[in-house]
């Protein structure tokens, strides 16, 4: 009988986020993937979040690119796939760590939809995703009432512009290297923009405000934007 | 010295949703807040998540309005409020709880924010959103790549339009009554939609489509629509 694939949302970082669930998951997973990138930090950050579970169980290491090639992103996504199939049909039940939330943004649903289309047994485990751990440490909701809610991910120039052209309360992911052009947008705007960086990590910084943020000089990948409508 | 108010998210349903944060924070406070409204179901639903955590512990009901009177409503937040305040000022560390996280559409933050401005110490403690529960009770991703995600409260008619006018992927919450209006306006998409109904509890339904969720004949208060662009 083949294994099942269980894609574990682990939280932004804090390992309190972890649920009941993805830890029993975790436990009775015969090995856990673990995605590695050139994001040597975004690793770390999720297998710290569940080794305290591991109790010296197999983990295999999931290469992915994060190269602009979308030929060669495509063919490690493949080989990803290919490899946990192949453990699948070992009989082992695979847990594919992933921060913050698997259906939000994560590498790891291209592997995902491979492996379920292949017709193996696949199930998502949700995660606290970054952005609601975010609003949590600025102590502020991200939506009320009839206010709508825009998820952006800024990281190319057409996402940049919806960022001017979109009404409501938004979140901006993943700015990287548009963080200053998403910022001056945003300094055009009248919302009210706040920015976690490593949300609950034990380095967790919050800026009130954009100029708080320029004044410290310190872009990182894990960044969040709130730019909420007053 | 005051006590310090919590805002503890519980997650869609599923008791397994839990974090561990929060079940740290329920236990370690003295009395459970609990939300009351017209909406039965879901302080049921809110109180069973967390009932195997509170070992006799004290809980008082927080009564609010539902009503369309937004002076009521007002009235009945700032008086929870003012009932929450003097519990603090016995020095209770007090718990409140709420259906999937706090910062997405939750009464509670009008309370915590009245309770904040009064300058007592507050805290938000993040729960799995419904919607990405629902997502994983799907098996899909909400967004990927460089996908936007709206989250659409439909409550009311000028909402109702954005889904007919945002582009990208779309989360739409609490149809309640406009749920009709809302299929109506998807089925002229080209959109993929998806439902699910009471999403993680042990009567969750997932609809594969518009016209099987029509056929069922059930539209649910809890029903989370993802329209995902094709």
């Amino acid at each position: 009988m083949s294994g099942k694939l269980y894609g574990i949302g682990v939280g932004p970082g804090d390992p309190e986020l972890l649920t009941l669930k993805a830890i029993k998951t975790l436990e009775k997973c015969d090995i856990i993937a673990v995605p590695k990138t050139s994001d040597a930090d975004g690793e770390k950050t999720a297998f710290a979040i569940v080794k305290g579970y591991l109790e010296g169980k197999a983990t295999v290491e999931c290469l992915f690119s994060m190269e602009r090639d979308e030929a060669k992103r495509k063919a490690m996504r493949l080989k990803v796939a290919e490899d946990i199939c192949k453990l699948l049909d070992d009989g082992k039940n695979i847990g594919f760590i992933t921060l913050g939330d698997p259906t939000i943004y994560s590498t790891y649903m291209y592997v995902h939809k491979i492996v379920a289309e292949k017709g193996y047994e696949t199930e998502i485990i949700p995660g606290i995703p970054s952005f609601v751990a975010a609003a949590a440490a600025l102590n502020i909701s991200l939506c009320e009432g009839n206010e709508t809610l825009h998820i952006i991910p800024a990281s190319n120039g057409e996402n940049v512009d919806k960022i001017r052209e979109l009404k409501g309360n938004k979140v901006i992911m993943k700015s990287g290297k548009s963080m200053s052009e998403v910022l001056e947008i945003l300094k055009k705007s009248v919302a009210d923009v706040k920015i976690v960086a490593r949300c609950t990590m034990t380095d967790e910084k919050i800026y009130n405000g954009i100029e708080e943020y320029e004044r410290a000089q310190n872009p990182e990948y894990f960044s969040v934007i709130v730019a909420k409508e007053q």
